[in-house]
C-alpha cells in the first residue's frame, strides 16, 4: 500500500506536526509560563486542517475569501504561532501592505509572552497578522466564528453574481472544554444551528482534561447530543492523531451543506510527554527540562535541540498551502475584477473601513418639543436613516427590536435568516452575551455591526464589549431603558451601575444623548469610529427636544460636553451638569435658577471619554476650574461624577437600587425633580459665594 | 365516569384557575403595564402543581424542607401573586414572625407595581412572602434552582438521621423560551445533569412567542434532544389545559430517581383572549378592555367583575395545600425534636444568618516577611481556617481551584458530586455566570456559600453578583489574579475596569486587602455579614507580609481605609492611598521619603464601601482635608479615584488594557514602581507646598 513517496509524504507530515509540538513545548519552557498541553495534543489537527484543506494563501493572509481560523482555546496560541511559522505567513503592517518580514519569525517564536512582541499569551486580533479574532476568555472564540460565518453568508448574498463567488469562505474553530461549557458558546450555537450555518465547523477538542482535574468532576453531557439538539451535523474522530480520519471529518464538513458541523475529536493533552500527558499538570505550566527531554525522545526528536525546524519541515506546509490556493486565489482575482464599480467601491470601503460618500446627508433633524420624544425613537430614527445609506450597517436584538426600536424598516431591509442571508435585521433571540461576541465576529468580516437590548442587561454581555474594545472594534452597542425611567418593572430592571461599568471600560465611547438631536449626533458619532467600540444609551421614557435657536447645538455632543445654556452675563455662579433625560431636566432647573436671580450654566456630558480628549482650553472653558458651585445629575450610580464635581460638588444621583414604581413615583422619591435641583444649586451658589 | 362529586372538583379546579387568569389580567390593565399572556397561559400549570403536588404550607411558608418554587420567568409575576393570593399564604415579617396579614391579598393585587407594594413587576425576594428568589433577568431563575437543589441535597446528608428525612424537599421551576436561549440557563443545566439533581423539575413553557415574533425567528432547536444530552429525563405535555397529563409528568418526575427532569409544555400565550391569544401583543402588554372583556366571555366570567375571586375559589386552593400537606409538617416538627442538640443548634444558627461560636478563634496571624505571600494564599489559608470551623461554609471555583486557592483540604472536607452530596469543594467547571447563580440559591437555603475565578472573569458573572445585591445575600465572590500582575496572560486577561464596576454596584462590598494580614480580615468581614455580597479581590502575585510592629494592625480593614504609617510629627505633607498589591508600594515609598525628608502618610484602602459608612470624624481623621497632597496607586482604571485624590492630586493607575510580558517589565512599564510614586508624591508636596 505505502509507497516510497507517501511514506516520505506521510514522515513529513509527521515532522511537521512533531516541530509544532516541540517549538510549543521550547516556547513555553523559555517564557516559563504558558500552555504546553493542547498544542501538543492538537498538532496533528491543526497541521492537517491547514495543510490540506484551509483556504489560506501564506502570501496573501488578508484575502477576504479566505477561510477564518479561529482558535478559541487561545491558551493554546503556540499552536497558532507554530502553524503561521511553518506555512510562512507574511505580514501585513497596519496600513495593509506586506511589511517584508514573516508573520511569526522563529525569533518571534523565542519572544513568546515578552513585552511587545508578536506572540502574547493568548492570541491578539492586529497585534499578530493571521490572528483572525483575539481569544482567551472562554467561548468568546466560538461565539466571534459564528459571526464571521453569518457575515460569508452575508457577503456572499452581496457580492456574489452569476456563479462567481467572491465570498464563500468558511470557518474553522478550534475549541475545547471550557468552550463548551460556557454558556456564551451554547447561545451561539443554537444560533448557528437556527441558522443553518453549513460554512461553519467547530473542532473539539475533547481531552476530558481541565484544570481541576478530570471533566468528569464537572462535566459528563453528551455533548454530540446536544449539539444534535441544536441542530448541528456531529462527527466523532476518536483519535487526534488519525490524520486520515480527520481529513475525511473535514471533507464531511465541506459537503454539508444546511447545518453546521461539530467534530469532537479525542484527544490526549500533552501527547508524548511521558509523566504529564493526560493530566492537568500539562495545561498551564511548562512541562520541565526534563519531561521535554523525554517527549522529545518519544517523537523521535533529538533531545537536545531548542526550537529546532527541521530542514524538510521548514517549507513543507507553506508550499503545500501555496500550491492548494494560488489557483483559488487568482479565479478570486479575476472574478474581483469583473465586479461592477459600485460593488467593488463598496467592497473597498468596507475593507478600509470607510463610509459611503453623502451617508451623512440624511441626518434627520428634531424640531422643539416641550413633550418630545425617547431617545430610543429618535435614536431609532437616525439608525434607519443612516442604515438606509450605509448598506452594510447590519445588526438587530436580543428579542427586543419593539422595544429598543432598532428595527430597520426601510424597503428591503429584511430579516436575516437561513433562507435569506441577505437580511440586515438580525434576530438574536434572548442571548445577549453571544450577540456581543456575533456582532465582535461580523466586524472582523468588513461588516458594521450593532446590536440592541436593554441598558441593565449589558451586564450579560460585557465579556464581548470588551473584546471590542482590545480588538479595536467599531462595533455599536445600542442599550435602551437606561434608567429608573423605566419605572414599573423594577430593580432587576433599571440599571444603576451600569454607565459606570461601561465608563470604566478603557477604550469604549459611552454615549448618553440628552435629547433627539444628541441621539442623531450620537449616531453618527458611533458611526465615524473605525477603531473603538461605542455604547449608545437611550431612554425609553420621552424627553424634551431643545429648541436649539435658544439653546447650543447638538453638535456639541462631538466633544463629549458642552454648554447648552449659560449665565447670561459673565461667569455662572453655578454649573449643572447631565446626561441623558437629565439634561432636560437641568435646564428647566436653570431658567427656574434664572427667574430666581441666580446665574448658572448647564452642560451637557454625552461621553466623558470624547470630553477628556479635548484639549485643556476647552475643557477649561466648559468647566472652568473658578466655578466650583456644581451640581451633577444622572439617573445613575454616583461613581466617577467626583471627576467634574471636585469634593464639594453637589450630586442628583442613585445611592441605591431602585424600585418598581410609575416612573413619575420614582423621579420624585430619588430626586430627579426641577425643584430638588434648584434646591442643592442655590445651596451650591450661596456657599460658594461665601467662600 | 364522572360522578357528580368529580365534576364539582373539576369546576372548582377550573374555576381557580380562572381566578388566576382574569386577578393577572386585572392587574395588569389596572397598572397598565406588565405582562398578561403568560399566567393566562400557565393558570392550570401553576394550579395543578400547587394545589395537588407542592409541598408547601400556606402557614408555614418557612418551613424549611418546603419544596421550592421558582417563577423563572418572572415577568409572569402575577400568576405567583394570584397563587400566593388563593393558598392564603401568610406573611412572615423581617423577624421571621407571622404578621397576621396575608402575604398576598386582594388589594395588594389592586396594587400590582405600585411603590412599595407588596406586588412589583417582577417577584422579589424579600419583599413578599413566598418568593422564593428575585426574578426578571432571564435564565437566573433556573440558575438559582440549581443551587437549591444542590442544597437539599446537602442539607439532606447534613440533618437526615436513620431514615427520617428533614431535607428532602423538591425545587420546581416555571421557565420559559427566554430562560431556554440564555447562556446562564444552559450551564446550570449542564450541571445539573452532571450532579443527577432528582429533586429539580423545571417546567417550560413551549409557547412559541418572543417579543420579536414567533420563536421561530430565532430559535429552532430540540430542546428535549438538548437536555437528553445534559442527562435529563425529559417528558413532553402537549396541552398547558391538560391538568390529568400534567399531574402524570410531575409524578414521572417524583418517581424518577437519578436526574433532573424537564417537562416541556406547549402552551397558547394569553390563552382565552380571541384576538391576541399566539401573539407577542399578549406578552408585555395590557390586553386592553376590549380583550379582557372578550376574554372573561370566553372562560364563562361575569365580564364586567375586577379582580373577582368567586366564593368557590376564595379557600379552595388553600383548602387543599392544608390538608395535603399538615400531616407533613406535623412528621417534620416531630423528626425536628428527635435531631441531636448539635444539629438542631446548628440548623438553627443556618436559618437566623448566625456563625457557630468560636469561628474566629482560628483566625491566622502572618508573620512579617518582606517576600511574603500573595493574598490568593493567605486568603486560601484564611478560608480553610475559618471553614473548618463553620461547617455550612461550601463553595468553589469555575475550574480554577488550584490557582485561586480555595479548595477546602482539611480533613472530611470532601468534594460534592452526585456520589457524594455532603462534599463541601463545588466544582462549577468553566461556568462562571452558573457558578453564581447557583452560590445565590443556595444562599437562599441557608448555606453560606462561595465561589472562585479570575477577577477579569467577575465579567461573566455580574448579573448574578447584582442579584446578590437586591437580594441581600451574604455570598462571598473571591476573585484572584487582581491586576496586570497577571503577567504574560495579557489583556484578556489583565482586569482593569473590574474593581471599578464592582465599587459601582450598590450593596456589594469590595475588599482587595493589602497583605497577608488583610487577606484574613477582609474574610473575616465577609463571613460576618449578613445582608449584602462580598467580593474578595486577591493577588497572583507574592507581596510583602508588612511588620504589623512597625506599621498599624491590620484590623484596620474593618472600617474600609486606616493609616498604615504615618509622619512622624505633626500633619502629613502627602498621602499615599492605595488597595491591595499597591499598599506594599506606598510603604516602601513612604519609607523613600521619609529618607528624603517627605512627611507622607500611607492609607490601606481595602474596601471603599466600608469607609464610606464610617463617620466623618474618622474619614477626616485618615484624610484630613487639609492635606491635599495625595497619590493614589492601583494597578486598576482610574475611575472614581477622583473620590479620594481631589481634582489636584495624582494617580498611579491604569490608564489602558495591560499587555503581555513577564509581571517586572509590565509594573515598569505602566509606573508602578517606588520611584514612580516618590517622584510624584514629591511634587505633590511641591506643589501644595507652594499653594
Amino acid at each position: 500500500m505505502c509507497s516510497a513517496t507517501t511514506a516520505s509524504t506521510h514522515d513529513r507530515d509527521q515532522l511537521c506536526i512533531n516541530t509544532i509540538r516541540t517549538l510549543s513545548m521550547d516556547a513555553v519552557q523559555k517564557a516559563n509560563s504558558g500552555h504546553p498541553g493542547t498544542p501538543m495534543a492538537l498538532a496533528p489537527v491543526g497541521y492537517t486542517l491547514w495543510s490540506k484543506y484551509l483556504r489560506y494563501h501564506p502570501e496573501h493572509p488578508d484575502w477576504p475569501n479566505r477561510d477564518r481560523f479561529v482558535l478559541s482555546v487561545g491558551h493554546a496560541s503556540m499552536l497558532l504561532y507554530s502553524l503561521l511559522h511553518l506555512s510562512g505567513v507574511v505580514e501585513i503592517d497596519e496600513h495593509g501592505q506586506a511589511s517584508g518580514n514573516p508573520a511569526v519569525s522563529l525569533e518571534d517564536i523565542r519572544q513568546f509572552r515578552q513585552m511587545d512582541s508578536k506572540t502574547p499569551g493568548h492570541p491578539e486580533y492586529r497585534m499578530t497578522t493571521g490572528v483572525e479574532t483575539t481569544t482567551g476568555p472562554l467561548g468568546q472564540g466560538c461565539a466571534n466564528s459564528v459571526g464571521m460565518a453569518m457575515a460569508g453568508s452575508w457577503l456572499g448574498q452581496r457580492f456574489n453574481r452569476d456563479g462567481a463567488a467572491l465570498f464563500d469562505y468558511n470557518v474553522y474553530v478550534l475549541c475545547g472544554d471550557g468552550d463548551m461549557m460556557e454558556g456564551v458558546t451554547a447561545e451561539a450555537a443554537s444560533m448557528a444551528g437556527h441558522l443553518k450555518l453549513s460554512n461553519l465547523c467547530w473542532i473539539y477538542d475533547n481531552n476530558t482534561i481541565s484544570i481541576e482535574g478530570h471533566t468528569d468532576l464537572a462535566f459528563s453531557e453528551d455533548v454530540g447530543e446536544r449539539f444534535r439538539g441544536y441542530g448541528w451535523n456531529v462527527i466523532h474522530v476518536t483519535d487526534a492523531n488519525d490524520t486520515h480520519a480527520l481529513g475525511q471529518a473535514i471533507e464531511a464538513f465541506q459537503a454539508h451543506d444546511d447545518a453546521p458541523t461539530l467534530i469532537i475529536v479525542d484527544s490526549i493533552i500533552g501527547y508524548g510527554a511521558p509523566n504529564k500527558k493526560n493530566t492537568a499538570a500539562a495545561h498551564g505550566e511548562p512541562l520541565g527540562a526534563d519531561e521535554i527531554r523525554l517527549a522529545k525522545q518519544a517523537y523521535g526528536w533529538p533531545e537536545d535541540a531548542d526550537f529546532l525546524v527541521p530542514d524538510d519541515a521548514r517549507t513543507y506546509l507553506r508550499d503545500q498551502m501555496v500550491e492548494r490556493n494560488q489557483p483559488a486565489y487568482e479565479q478570486w482575482q479575476a472574478t474581483l475584477q469583473q465586479l461592477d464599480a459600485t460593488l467593488a467601491d463598496e467592497l473597498n470601503r468596507m475593507r478600509a473601513g470607510q463610509m459611503p460618500d453623502g451617508w451623512m446627508d440624511v441626518m434627520p433633524d428634531f424640531e422643539a418639543n416641550a413633550k418630545g420624544v425617547a431617545t430610543r425613537e429618535s435614536g431609532g430614527k437616525a439608525l434607519n436613516a443612516f442604515a438606509s445609506k450605509i448598506p452594510w450597517l447590519i445588526g438587530g436584538s436580543a428579542d427586543l427590536a419593539p422595544s429598543t426600536k432598532t428595527k430597520l424598516t426601510f424597503e428591503g431591509a429584511g430579516s436575516f435568516s437561513a433562507q435569506n442571508p441577505s437580511g440586515r435585521n438580525l434576530h438574536f433571540g434572548i442571548r445577549e452575551h453571544a450577540m456581543g461576541a456575533i456582532a465582535n465576529g461580523m466586524a472582523l468580516c468588513y461588516l458594521r455591526s450593532f446590536t440592541a437590548t436593554f441598558l441593565v442587561f449589558s451586564d450579560y454581555m460585557k465579556p464581548p464589549i470588551r473584546l471590542a474594545s482590545i480588538m479595536e472594534l467599531p462595533v455599536i452597542f445600542v442599550f435602551t431603558h437606561d434608567s429608573i425611567g423605566v419605572g414599573e418593572d423594577g430593580p432587576t430592571h433599571q440599571p444603576i451601575e451600569q454607565l459606570a461599568q461601561l465608563r470604566a471600560t478603557p477604550g469604549v465611547l459611552t454615549l448618553r444623548p440628552g435629547d433627539a438631536n444628541e441621539a442623531v449626533q450620537a449616531w453618527k458619532i458611533a458611526l465615524e469610529q473605525t477603531d473603538r467600540p461605542s455604547c449608545i444609551v437611550l431612554s425609553r421614557q420621552p424627553m424634551p427636544t431643545l429648541d436649539r435657536t435658544r439653546y447650543a447645538s447638538a453638535e456639541g455632543v462631538a466633544r463629549g460636553a458642552y454648554v447648552v445654556a449659560d449665565a447670561e452675563n459673565g461667569q455662572p455662579q453655578i454649573i449643572l451638569m447631565g446626561t441623558g433625560s437629565e439634561v432636560g431636566l437641568c435646564v428647566e432647573a436653570y431658567e427656574q435658577l434664572k427667574a430666581n436671580g441666580i446665574a448658572a450654566r448647564v452642560v451637557s456630558m454625552p461621553c466623558w471619554e470624547l470630553f477628556e480628549e479635548q484639549d485643556e482650553a476647552y475643557k477649561q472653558s466648559v468647566l472652568p476650574d473658578a466655578v466650583i458651585g456644581r451640581v451633577a445629575v444622572e439617573q445613575a450610580g454616583p461613581l466617577g461624577w467626583e471627576r467634574y464635581t471636585g469634593r464639594t460638588g453637589a450630586m442628583v444621583v442613585m445611592s441605591s437600587f431602585g424600585a418598581s414604581a410609575p416612573i413619575g413615583k420614582l423621579q420624585a422619591k430619588y430626586g430627579f425633580t426641577v425643584d430638588n435641583i434648584v434646591k442643592l444649586a442655590t445651596e451650591q451658589a450661596q456657599a460658594t459665594g461665601r467662600s
